[in-house]
């Protein structure tokens, strides 16, 4: 397929993946008027000075967030204006807010285009190997369509039911185990060198043992080795957090609390001689869940 | 060896791992007056009621804590009343802030035993098989008397150097991040439970991407299961978390805030362009500590 992957980012590199699974690959920034340098990407064109070509079947969006995809796909300079819809597809894999997701799509949908909400996790090694996990949503034919993108990009492929948004819900919701699981190592890796501890015997320890994460391991070892080098920015984090933060208060009726939960709340609650996942049932108070299993 | 294995908890069926390594086991716990049912621990002996023989050459203490530990050596009832000291070793794997474990070492030195201050971590399952990581500190003198008992009931062993206390110091760091896991894992899952996410999906997408730890994969599969059955009890977590709290506040000259950091301080500092790994440098504003490289 020709593809236009957007996105000058780590993830960005996923360019690649479609390159080597034989797409025709086009790739560009969210500012096509601006491209900046391409890094490492292969062979495949760099998008021309201000325009995609009306040819393009597919769009890969691989931008930091909601605004640079609409930009991308629907700004003065976007594909979108350029392309005949019907058969072009839109796979969008920004983190992004549910709401702005399904805003996303319905404005593609009005316009003729396939949607895709497919946000994308693995990092830049699983972006250039085409090994990411896409967790997506959207209708079945869209998938279909999508399938030779997928196939190129991705080791695993989840489909989260057919309406857009819930793509989304799923990348936040992952957002907060990754963002909890990088303040978490730098919280303890400090406390650790605070209390006299080696670094590396640290690393060691945790990197073996059932206190680990995928996030230690990887960004430790950047700490160890003293490389700022954002492969990904710290204002990635707090972006992502905050559209955790935000999706966590538009629940209703949630009570989510504005103040972080005590640990010591699901004891108190009278769950302390439960198994500690049950640490749920604190989350469940607040928020009316029914757990797996329940009426 | 013959070794007294005490501690009727999970991570008490480490016993059965020095018992397969050949060693003569006794099994008790912290009260031997009143010694709990044994489950699962094979043809070890339980101890007899009151008394520890005085033949002993280790005891292991897989208690739950500090006072569970300091009971069980120099209670009463503990061994330490009927061994004789020098040749003895005490392996204290409980949990515990790190002035106790300085604590005991110090009454163990005083009555001439050897002492090992070595926390565990790797779960029931771990301890059963025998595979758990040691993280221990001790004089060069004690690992070498206590490498059978560690061969037996270890699959790693980390040295921290000669000062009782650091294995200690070591295993409240990982408990703040297995505590930290537990959370996240609940309030995740709970999270998108709410927001209409079908949890045996959300299970699979988060445990095959980069946003997993142990604990959700093993935790939240209770969860599913609706098994509240102890593996480590809630009551554990609190326990274990307010360790975490504790040391953190002895650190002089440690401005560790009372109320959690927000995750946009270090972009606020000025470190958000830098990769996420350096969210440490808001923990290292904090507390003064030197990184890894710096003078």
């Amino acid at each position: 397929m020709k593809v236009a992957a957007i996105g000058l980012g780590s993830m960005g590199r996923a360019a690649r993946a479609l390159l080597k699974a034989g797409h025709a690959v086009l790739r560009g920034g969210p500012e096509p008027r601006r491209p900046r340098r391409l890094r490492g990407c292969g062979r495949h064109r760099r998008a021309p000075r201000g325009r995609y070509p009306r040819a393009l079947e597919a769009v890969l969006v691989l931008t930091v967030n909601a605004a640079q995809a609409r930009a991308a796909l629907f700004g003065p300079e976007g594909c979108a204006l350029r392309l005949a819809p019907g058969a072009v597809l839109l796979l969008v894999c920004a983190t992004m807010a549910p709401a702005d997701a399904r805003a996303l799509a319905a404005d593609a949908a009005e316009q003729g285009f396939l949607y895709l909400d497919a946000p994308v996790s693995g990092g830049s090694k699983a972006a250039h190997a085409g090994t990411m996990t896409v967790m997506a949503s959207g209708p079945e034919a869209v998938f279909t369509a999508a399938a030779p993108v997928l196939g190129a990009v991705a080791a695993q492929v989840w489909r989260l039911g057919d309406e857009s948004g819930m793509g989304a819900t799923m990348k936040v919701t992952h957002q907060l185990l990754a963002g909890v699981h990088i303040a978490v190592a730098a919280e303890a890796m400090a406390l650790a060198i605070k209390a006299g501890l080696d670094p590396e015997q640290v690393y060691g320890v945790v990197t073996g043992a059932a206190g680990s994460n995928w996030m230690f391991e990887n960004r430790m070892a950047h700490v160890l080795a003293g490389d700022e080098t954002p492969h990904s920015a710290v204002n990635i984090f707090v972006k992502d957090l905050g559209l955790v933060e935000a999706m966590a208060r538009v629940r209703p009726p949630c009570r989510w609390p504005r103040r972080p939960c005590n640990c010591s709340w699901p004891a108190a609650q009278g769950h302390g001689g439960k198994d500690d996942a049950f640490v749920i049932r604190a989350y469940q108070a607040m928020t009316g869940i029914k757990l797996p299993g329940e009426a």
